[in-house]
């Protein structure tokens, strides 16, 4: 009974003190959240000011004569450098979540704080390009093969379905990804956000596609044969592209510490003979993008077929290959211009946000 | 001349004192972060201690006499409440993203640190499901309207692709808004989020299932209209669940600073007539769910139709009718054990995590 009694009594005590503890603890909690937010908001005021300054003076200085300009824009530029490229960043205001971001996942906070998440947050970007691209090369490749080998040149209907809807999961989590990428400071031209919702209503478009079997499915099917031939030189496109962005954010990780201009001249250095290779594949996948849309209006357009998905993927074929072709020549003159400006300064920076970095389609 | 050199002069020092700021915030930033993380973690630390000494008493009360019993785990719920119902609950370990969650959104930090905030994401989901009940009822009503007074009977393809389409990212960014809520420490029950999988593959199905027009369109309809008819009833369960959890939430934070148990209380307080309602009307929709799987089904085994999408549609509406009632009878259980237990002693809590909060379905 005694023996009991104690484990009662020092039960009763122990519990008494947890609940003390816990209070206490709630009360840090609940200091060190205040304090935060207030270290953050005064940290956050300096930020936007300085980054109103920095600004205001890149404005002013296009009256000074060159050798002062010079001197006065790198300044800037340093300073401007310190304000994007460290923990600073997270305190100046962000785009918000984009209407799209919110729609599928809520008004839930995607940002990231440091400055070495955020480089994390790209590089697991890119290993999710770097998984999607060998599925993209190989899903299409085997159900082409198989269609020889196997299925007697005609490709079954749930085959191509299956491919269609995980293109529409692959291109939502593009999207999704991509916004998240936006919202923490991600240069990425909107074009190429904008194309993957574009794919996305290709893909569901083309899952309502019936696909018809036998008899005579070689001309049946010929719009999903162009279309999976297409998306195998997309896989290859993607493995040039991801190995060239790849090896920039390693160079801008590695260089992290570095000032911003070595840092942008190093990411160029090691590419250029990759981007020799990579932007002839880019015009021809983007020139055969356009000849499978055209193809497919074709066959609407001579009554060959009635259904209003050949059309919808026709036009949205189109619309892909011309704005991938404008974007990437956009991308590719502002590489040009950025590589001459280099050469005349050697030891002046880039203005604004460090080159075009962002080649990147799919 | 004069003139324009003070201005050069100016610009230039103000350039360099934007740089010198600028080194001078970065620094500032990189030692906040490091503060922060240095606080987290000894708040962290404490944390997870207390939370295991508060299990590990709450493991050991059994042996004791019922008086005593009582106030040991009264105390112990309060030091539970003090932990999870503040700020420290943010320190805990949370589950991780989730395997869903990651696939389409990435491994990006969706918790949120401040309660306050977690109460607001509760809230905003609730917003969105009441916004998408309205579109639940409004859709395949207006379809089947549009099908008695305008087409003739027969449902036009492309408007049941739509609504299928609408379906699959409706389920889809109700996976991902409920897996943003587990990583933040909601109670869900895992079943309704599998359902919304369940119905996702569903709605993808659906999609490539060929709506047969004219002739004969009400016996080739058939199921497409049941569905309909089901959505509809869907829609009105989901306006009641809606109704009820508006209700719980907003107790929920208006007894905010109230101990745990005065919550608890008065969330079930104020709804226990909607439960008698809701409750009957759930039921019957999870009847009329299976009824509609068993229907899709005979229809396959008679060979009325040789599509594997009927198959495979019907199997998941049984499944899902199933696992909706298996799961709702264990929260009405656990819902009237737990009213049981309030009504024996009036002044002791719930253990564990405040008795059965969600009943949630759509």
């Amino acid at each position: 009974m005694d023996g009991e009694g104690d484990g009662a009594q020092g039960l009763e005590e122990q519990a008494a003190a947890a609940a003390e503890a816990a209070r206490e603890l709630r009360d840090a909690a609940a200091a060190l959240a205040a304090r935060r937010a207030a270290d953050e908001d005064a940290l956050r005021r300096r930020a936007v000011a300085l980054d109103a300054d920095v600004r205001r003076l890149q404005d002013s200085v296009a009256p000074l004569d060159p050798s002062t300009l010079d001197k006065v824009e790198e300044e800037l530029e340093r300073a401007r450098a310190a304000i994007l490229d460290s923990d600073v960043a997270a305190f100046l205001p962000s785009k918000g979540n984009g209407k799209f971001l919110k729609k599928f996942v809520g008004p839930v906070n995607v940002r990231v704080a440091r400055k070495e998440d955020k480089l994390k947050v790209k590089d697991e970007y890119n290993n999710y390009r770097d998984r999607a691209a060998y599925m993209f090369l190989l899903f299409p490749s085997t159900l082409l093969l198989l269609r020889w080998w196997v299925w007697d040149g005609c490709l079954p209907a749930l085959a191509v379905q299956v491919y269609q809807a995980w293109l529409l999961f692959l291109y939502t989590s593009f999207a999704l990804r991509e916004n998240v990428l936006l919202v923490n400071g991600s240069d990425i031209r909107p074009w190429w956000i904008y194309h993957h919702y574009l794919a996305m209503l290709m893909a569901l478009v083309s899952l309502t596609w019936e696909i018809k079997g036998q008899p005579d499915c070689s001309s049946k099917q010929r719009g999903v044969q162009l279309f999976l031939r297409w998306a195998i030189m997309q896989g290859i496109a993607m493995h040039l592209q991801n190995r060239y962005q790849r090896q920039r954010l390693r160079t801008r990780i590695a260089l992290g510490k570095a000032k911003r201009m070595d840092v942008v001249a190093g990411e160029t250095a090691g590419v250029e003979g990759q981007l020799l290779l990579l932007y002839p594949v880019l015009f021809v996948l983007q020139g055969f993008e356009g000849y499978v849309g055209v193809l497919l209006l074709q066959t609407a357009w001579h009554g060959l077929t009635s259904e209003w998905q050949v059309i919808v993927c026709g036009i949205l074929l189109v619309v892909m290959a011309v704005g991938n072709f404008v974007n990437t020549v956009e991308t590719l003159a502002l590489k040009l211009r950025f590589k001459a400006k280099m050469k005349r300064t050697r030891h002046r920076q880039e203005p604004g946000q460090g080159g075009p970095s962002r080649l990147h389609q799919n």
